[in-house]
């Protein structure tokens, strides 16, 4: 892709002098295992799965549509018996009692096949997580065994054809029948169907069916039952269902629709974590706030996002390592020698088209690592704080749309450096493209998962974050002093910590040192308090002028958003760099920095105009991180190779025999 | 796709004073009839073809790879009949003896299935081109005829395994054998098998082959020779083929590899308009030196490179149409009532999303119909001077560059804000993505043709360019005294130009209005006489210290490139101002300057650091930009509609059931 128009001028440089720069050399085990992080063995596992069924990437292509369904299915239940897929669950139904280890297994799996990813996605952390999470004892004790080994295949059937961000707007309506003490699932609107419901069109059972709950007339909100959809193979009685069809990718997965005609289900189909309905016909749940209720529902299916965020990130490693291994081997055109063709990794161009791209893949994978362990400690009970659980779906979000977005440019960007050998189906990049495509809209589209960090900022968390919507969030906004507006954001905080790194007052940025990384960080954290401060003061204005908040929330949409993205680019940096402080002395340290400071760069010079506009930077300061980024691409050149094979992507999972 | 990081902060806008702007109405056939231009008759036929072949559509996902290939190879020949795709041949052997005609009705084609569009590309326009302008009457006279009704199918037998841009490198070999009258034809090295072949893998029966030229034991480089590869359907002797297999996209169109054992073919299957050689084995060119040579037989194929540029511009037109229509549709959350979700085009996000792409899709659309009307010119011997045939060949690669990017990023972007329900096969974007994908590397890799683009500027299309490798274009550079870079590139001819336009002097930038027209081309001319400047100074500079030619350009890379893009930037932009600017005074002019106005200050904003790194650009003016282009957004909403309307995309080629 290429969307930056120009590259500043940057004059050539002078050689670098002497001593000041030893070229590390890396130890790939060892990089290798500072990625792989805690899990290193559950990583091992999923490689060595992975490279047991290698053959399902062929079988992608070869196979129709039909046969791969039912081939993708036979591989995840064969995986889940070597206890990769359940290592999420309790020990007693057959799981390995760990988030942390489910996590990086999931993210592991994303070197592989995407459908057989996603298919594990749907199985056991949609299905299978809203039965743990949202459901009760009865609920686990029915299901978690079986489902954990894959006897019994679920699906996740929020999602409708109408409602697929809004869904507390969903249109299927659960009406309890207190004289059967039943539910009665009812499909109300032609767009109320469910859709693109991974699972459901072959070889789901069960559904957990997210629907209004009506009790004696009233409305609580969204809810989820546990609903049998298909018995013996046949859709069963009042569910209907129909086939999504062929997709861009993951054509692996069955999706599909579902439409229930006054389907019954017992009182206890309700997942009662939250809320339940007493057999006489009386609703009763702890939390009083429909909405917040609703979001504390959706906050426990967090993992989903997790996962997601890290299958991109674990994407892009595959694309990047085939596209930097086919540029160390492809030669184009004559450049530095009459004799021979130059490689295309040294080309300069060809160098700032993958490099940056690759620094960022790292600290994404850093920042996924933070995230990852958020998870684990809020899931394992070890954190139980309300809004450490709040941050950490903001973090989700966040990480999810930068590690999505990011898959999708590495990909692309990779495939054409490949060139046309690129394009054929036999190297990867067809499937990358494919299947990661959607990642961008799915476990919540990219774009309402920033404005949903940007509400966290906004109201810093606040117990009320997550009951508001568009408007409240305006009004919210918009209800308190500038002043306080400052106040009770996350921006007061940020500020505090800005004035503590720049030392030397307002100047000392414009001194500081490129490689600095407090540097680079008092950069990110001065973008976002300004940027939040902005979006405050705009939002408030535009109330104060009588403005319908609707309209004033479309007006500021770009700046909200360009908000959260600058929150998130902070977190992933702030990432980067403190896991590379805590390495020990040494060449593997010397080797990171390169590209957190290839990063750091990177990110600031995307934004230069933004910084300069803002008085952070200066022309002169501006040219020099452009020459800085050049030259630390020279330096990342030699160890290009070690820096994706540390990515430990099975040579399998690579499939390019043309290209590397 | 979400590169940028930031908007910067604006503030609320004022209401407009009352009476400023008057919103148009757009009489959507008149908008049509303005785009489809000359040639309205030739897109009109297409647009009847592919509605009725639009079944094509389906097919490409239900029919088997071998099927569909058979099916597109149908198509492709009954359009044949309706004189559709021979446009640009003489009519003695059937055409239409018309090159504008021809590039109409490719172009047009691009609204329906690619294959079909890729096929005829390969048949008309590659392998009829190739025969057409290489060879001499004897060829035209033996396949013109045949190939224009596709009873003859032919393959264009460039690009091999290990070369694809640098072509004059091929390893290939024709060996003449003046005993028999013959030249002998092998693939000497394990890489010089001819790859990705359009037609090869199945249904071409003839190839023009290009392969260094032996006579007498002396290399003359690279000729083309009409070779039978296909006797009856089988491998013609000596001839091995293997298919290419599963592509992304495209899986109509059977490519292939190619091998030649020691193939014999007559004296007279050497196209021989450039060079000939006797049957003794003397060898004849008027063209002596061999670069030259070689670049102008490539030259005369660059309908290739316009077709291709015009195809992706009329390929993102289709996705920005669903796109648009998809968001005056769907509604998601309550924003400005209670009681109703809010349209998708409603959000300010969203207009940033979609509306500078389809400003830049029209702008793009207009620049192409200038390079298409040159080729036409050219090709049809209106001109012949050397020098508009160098220009034309360097627009044509330029457009080709930004018109496929530009297809990449509006199709990605109009998927991921059509959802889910736009990863679903039934809808157009699946096809449309994979299928274009490749348009951005074959024809010529678009950062190669970039290169070519800053090549011809640094050297103002002398008669030495073509013949310059990368060496050569640093030592020309440098072999001038820093004056005479900039008297002898295109730089000197725009600066004076932007002199003329600068009528205050150097701030006069700063104080004009940011809607003037001539406001916008100033700014990108000095943008691009800036860069190019720079870059010849750093080449020179480079050389003076004794580098290597090859190391200088591996640093200047990525600033001759921005160069090559800021030059054809501006081509761009002067091609959509001087059209609107010829139109009456009424409100199809009004609506396509909200048009042409936003794409300006957008390109003007996607490289505003630039601007103000280069004192072209205030802080605060650079803030008015950004404000000035959301007041043009909410301005374009209204007439979204009509806009993409006008494109003129039949409904049956939106494909897009659930969507619009």
């Amino acid at each position: 892709m290429a969307t930056e128009t120009s590259a500043p001028e940057t004059s050539v440089p002078e050689a670098a002098a002497p001593g000041t720069y030893v070229q590390p050399t890396i130890d790939v085990p060892a990089l290798t295992a500072l990625l792989d992080g805690r899990y290193a063995d559950v990583r091992q596992l999923v490689r060595t799965n992975l490279v047991d069924y290698a053959s399902i990437l062929e079988e992608a292509e070869t196979l129709s549509q039909a046969e791969f369904r039912e081939r993708v299915k036979e591989v995840v239940v064969e995986m889940a018996a070597t206890g990769q897929t359940g290592m999420g669950f309790p020990e007693q139904y057959g799981g390995g009692g760990d988030i942390g280890a489910s996590l990086a297994a999931f993210e592991t799996l994303a070197f592989g096949d995407l459908s057989v990813l996603v298919k594990v996605g749907v199985q056991f952390g949609l299905f299978g997580g809203a039965i743990l999470q949202l459901g009760t004892q009865r609920h686990h004790d029915a299901y978690l065994a079986d489902l954990v080994t894959g006897s019994v295949m679920g699906c996740f059937a929020m999602t409708e054809t109408g409602h697929g961000s809004n869904v507390q707007a969903l249109g299927t309506v659960a009406t309890y029948d207190a004289a059967s003490q039943e539910f009665v699932i009812t499909t109300t609107r032609d767009d109320a169907s469910k859709d693109y419901i991974g699972n459901a069109a072959q070889h789901a059972e069960l559904a957990v069916v997210f629907a209004q709950l009506e009790v004696a007339g009233e409305s609580h909100g969204v809810h989820a039952f546990v609903v049998p959809i298909r018995v013996d193979g046949e859709p069963a009685p009042g569910v209907r269902i129909a086939d999504d069809g062929l997709k861009m990718g993951l054509n692996g997965v069955d999706n599909g629709k579902l439409w229930f005609d006054g389907v019954r289900v017992p009182r206890t189909a309700l997942l009662n974590r939250f809320a339940d309905v007493t057999p006489e016909g009386v609703y009763e749940s702890a939390i009083d706030n429909p909405n917040r209720r609703f979001f504390t529902m959706l906050g426990t299916l967090v993992q989903g996002r997790v996962c997601v965020g890290g299958a991109g990130i674990n994407a892009a490693k595959v694309a990047l390592t085939i596209a930097v291994r086919y540029a160390l081997r492809r030669r184009q055109f004559e450049a530095t020698s009459d004799d021979e063709e130059e490689l295309l990794l040294d080309y300069g161009q060809h160098q700032r088209r993958l490099f940056p791209l690759l620094a960022r893949t790292y600290a994404l994978h850093f920042a996924q690592e933070v995230v990852a362990a958020q998870c684990h400690d809020v899931f394992s009970g070890a954190v139980s704080d309300e809004k450490v659980r709040r941050e950490l779906e903001s973090r989700a979000a966040g990480t999810k749309a930068l590690g999505t977005w990011h898959a999708t440019r590495a990909i692309q960007e990779s495939r054409e450096a490949c060139g046309g050998a690129g394009y054929l189906a036999v190297n990867r990049f067809a499937a990358l493209k494919a299947d990661t495509d959607v990642f961008t809209t799915f476990e919540g589209d990219n774009t309402v998962l920033l404005q949903l960090v940007a509400k966290g900022l906004l109201t810093d968390y606040s117990s009320e974050f997550e009951d508001l919507d568009q408007f409240g969030m305006v009004r919210f906004v918009a209800s308190l002093a500038v002043d306080t507006v400052i106040e009770r954001t996350s921006v007061h905080k940020l500020l505090e910590r800005v004035r503590d790194l720049m030392p030397g007052g307002d100047d000392w940025d414009q001194e500081a040192g490129l490689l600095d990384p407090a540097y680079q960080l008092a950069m990110l954290r001065y973008r976002e308090e300004h940027m939040l401060a902005g979006v405050a003061r705009r939002l408030k204005r535009g109330i104060d002028q009588d403005m319908n908040p609707g309209t004033v929330f479309s007006q500021v949409q770009d700046h909200v958003i360009a908000a959260a993205r600058a929150h998130v680019e902070r977190l992933v940096l702030e990432a980067f760099v403190e896991k590379t402080a805590a390495l020990p002395d040494g060449d593997l340290k010397v080797a990171l920095n390169l590209l957190c400071d290839l990063h750091a760069l990177c990110t600031i010079e995307a934004d230069r105009a933004w910084f300069m506009e803002h008085g952070r930077l200066t022309v002169q300061r501006s040219k020099s991180i452009s020459r800085e980024i050049n030259e630390l691409c020279r330096k990342i050149r030699p160890l290009a190779r070690e820096y994706v094979d540390g990515f430990g992507v099975p040579e399998a999972m690579l499939r390019s025999p043309e290209l590397i």
